[in-house]
């Protein structure tokens, strides 16, 4: 790739606040950071093929969407104000049972479009039929942490693990690094100790983490607490899953042991306030998890529990709703919150030596962010107009792994005419298979 | 004015649930909308001189944005992440006793740009040197319902009630009635009840409604329960204020009796959820009050507590909190959120016979969202992809009082580069006059 030097208003490093490089500048050589610094500051050995000379713009770390189910923007709209297990049962679970290769393929790239649109540049998902969703990914340029979503209990548990060890071997490390594969036990309730314990020993064996639903609701808490006498958080750590890199999604409903066990393990945590809010769940508690020293980043969810991708929000929601939830308007600040959206999550996925920061030698994966319009003026403080006032579409450009995949609000690496019109006709056959099959 | 004809992929009347007419047209002749209905049922007549034909854009109503402070948008990321009292006493205090009339007028310059480019067509505003934000609205060619903010307490209020009363005469109906004026006594802890009842006197002689900030923050409550005995409701009620068409913002800290006084007094009530959120100020009852049939609009506040006047996200904000507040996942459906956005404004302004809805006879204050974008993808339910996966840049054209104010996203009715100078160069001035004030 084109070596390529990017100067621009400010530079977030986020590497510790009040790292702003303010004119400051970057130089990508391949797919690494080669350089950050004040305007003028790249070593004289390196002369760029291509200029990126943008002095209204900040250029910070692409967000990290720690927790999604891509495939599922194709269900977007489609159930929506309804309680969670009318939801599942009436809605989505037929829906989901009549899913076809190409609708999960479809349903991923349509959700990269909108990911890298809003300044995503590494999403970390759970689903099924997972070799569409790194196929989908992998065209689009994102960097992208996959697992096959197991159901352990009952007879699909078994394939669904060998499954999971075809799809590690074939994906892990794949696309020059940029495909990540972990194992993918869906939650506590639905994965039995003693699958899960045969999930850590296949991951212990093949070196990878696992990405887990955990103590997302109070009935779960009630559920696990009736069979096993626990809490989800004190169960898993019995059964060796923190043994492990663990990225756990959700992680609502903790008590004090609870969070104490998340952070001494450094567990990963998802957090997903809006689907939390829509669902009707509660609010994990964020403030405290961070000041118990847990790494916790920032998911979406999938579009059908939010309805979008879109990381300003989710980054925005999760500052107002701490403070809501603690009656403390100084809780959870803007820079706080914009970390958790890039070096939070690079962290909650351990691959803070690789993304979540702008410094030399980390990965290329930049975002441009346009400040020149009406909602961002005056500038007064770049992580408070980020946080609380922009939009995903003040996103300009978007860099990943050293490649610009959008420049200028436009997408490089895929077709989103043709992606939109294959979503609506896929979205379309799919409801009218899971009718058909309704009313035989 | 020219006779404009909008032809649509669907209009929402918002005149009723289900009320979407796909394939619709709008006549619009003057200020006026002439003729709803479906493609080819404009009558014979009607000859435009212009046609919109947008097949992937769906009309409806403008946003109402209930309550907001205009010109604090000069003030947007200068403190946050604060308590309220010390964000009021050591920030914005101190930079509002700075404000020149120069300051006002283009702070609300620049906040009518970013309203009209997210959609809202119509603003409710409580501020001082209302002149400057009248001339702001006017030029914007925004509808806007002002008061001028009085302290009752102390010797200002006489001087204030005097200002506002002149205020009134100048500006009320102006502007081809797109200016209305209002009495605005501040809050039941700024203005005692002898102060409130000459503003009921005076608003009764002028026949103008009042707009009041009521029952905000626990702080308040224990304040007029200390020194009155009552809730903040009650004693409004007992002052008279509800025999006038009030406009009361936020209503979060509300009891039984208190909800059935402004359901039985049709009392407007302007909802703030992010700036409830962001204030850790509480959640309004928004659910309750619905059942109670009380009147409930949307709100952003000012920019400084938000930080954007977007109304889209407000409107979502609003929807999420209700669900996670009342642990209902059906609470706050998508149409009633759109509903209070609209409607539910117009009726909480007392002005649902020339707002809110898109039907013939009512003002053409028309917005048309771009559909086409992969975050709008699939199509299964128009109001949940506006309310939950819609963005303000969502918004292409919009249309007040008959007048296309910004078309392809291009506001036509104000000069954004030279606002967004304006205002930074206002705001920086006034951040140095603060500071050599505080020095001395």
């Amino acid at each position: 790739m084109a070596d390529l030097l990017i100067k621009c208003m400010a530079v977030l490093t986020m590497d510790g606040e009040g790292d702003i490089i303010h004119n400051g500048e970057i130089a990508v050589r391949d797919d690494l950071i080669y350089h950050v610094g004040p305007s003028g500051s790249t070593p004289g050995d390196f002369s760029p093929e291509r200029v990126l000379d943008y002095p209204r713009m900040v250029a910070m770390p692409g967000f990290i969407n720690c927790h999604t189910h891509a495939a599922m923007t194709l269900f977007r709209g489609y159930a929506d104000d309804m309680p969670l297990m009318q939801w599942l049962n009436e809605k989505i679970w037929p829906l989901e049972a009549q899913l076809t290769r190409e609708d999960i393929y479809q349903g991923t790239l349509l959700c990269c479009a909108e990911m890298i649109r809003g300044g995503t540049t590494t999403f970390a998902d759970m689903y099924f039929d997972m070799g569409q969703v790194a196929r989908a990914a992998d065209e689009s340029g994102m960097r992208a942490v996959l697992c096959r979503g197991m159901i352990g209990a009952g007879p699909g548990g078994e394939s669904a693990l060998a499954e999971s060890v075809e799809f590690i071997k074939q994906w892990h490390g794949y696309a020059g690094g940029r495909i990540t594969a972990m194992f993918g036990p869906h939650a506590p309730y639905t994965c039995p100790p003693d699958f899960l314990k045969k999930v850590v020993a296949a991951a212990k064996e093949m070196g990878v983490g696992i990405h887990i639903h955990l103590a997302e609701t109070n009935d779960e808490i009630k559920e696990i607490n009736d069979k096993y006498g626990k809490t989800p958080i004190a169960l898993m750590e019995e059964v060796g899953l923190f043994e492990l890199p663990v990225l756990a999604a959700h992680c609502v409903h903790l008590n004090d042991s609870d969070i104490f066990i998340l952070a001494r393990h450094q567990v990963g945590i998802a957090h997903n306030p809006q689907s939390n809010m829509k669902l009707a769940s509660g609010v994990a508690p964020v403030t405290r998890l961070l000041q118990a020293g847990a790494l916790v980043g920032l998911g979406t969810d999938g579009a059908s529990s939010n309805n979008n991708v879109d990381m300003l929000e989710e980054m925005r929601a999760a500052a107002l709703l701490q403070k809501l939830h603690t009656g403390d308007a100084s809780a959870l600040p803007a820079y706080q919150a914009l970390h958790m959206a890039t070096v939070g999550g690079a962290l909650a996925l351990g691959m803070q030596e690789q993304i979540g920061r702008l410094v030399s030698g980390l990965k290329a994966d930049i975002v441009l962010m346009d400040m020149h319009k009406p909602h961002l003026y005056p500038l007064f403080d770049i992580y408070a107009q980020i946080v609380y006032a922009a939009v995903s579409s003040d996103v300009h450009t978007v860099i990943i792994d050293g490649r610009v995949v959008m420049e200028n609000h436009c997408v490089l690496t895929l077709d989103e005419d043709v992606i939109m019109a294959e979503a609506q006709r896929c979205a379309e056959l799919l409801v009218q298979r899971s009718k058909v099959n309704d009313n035989g």
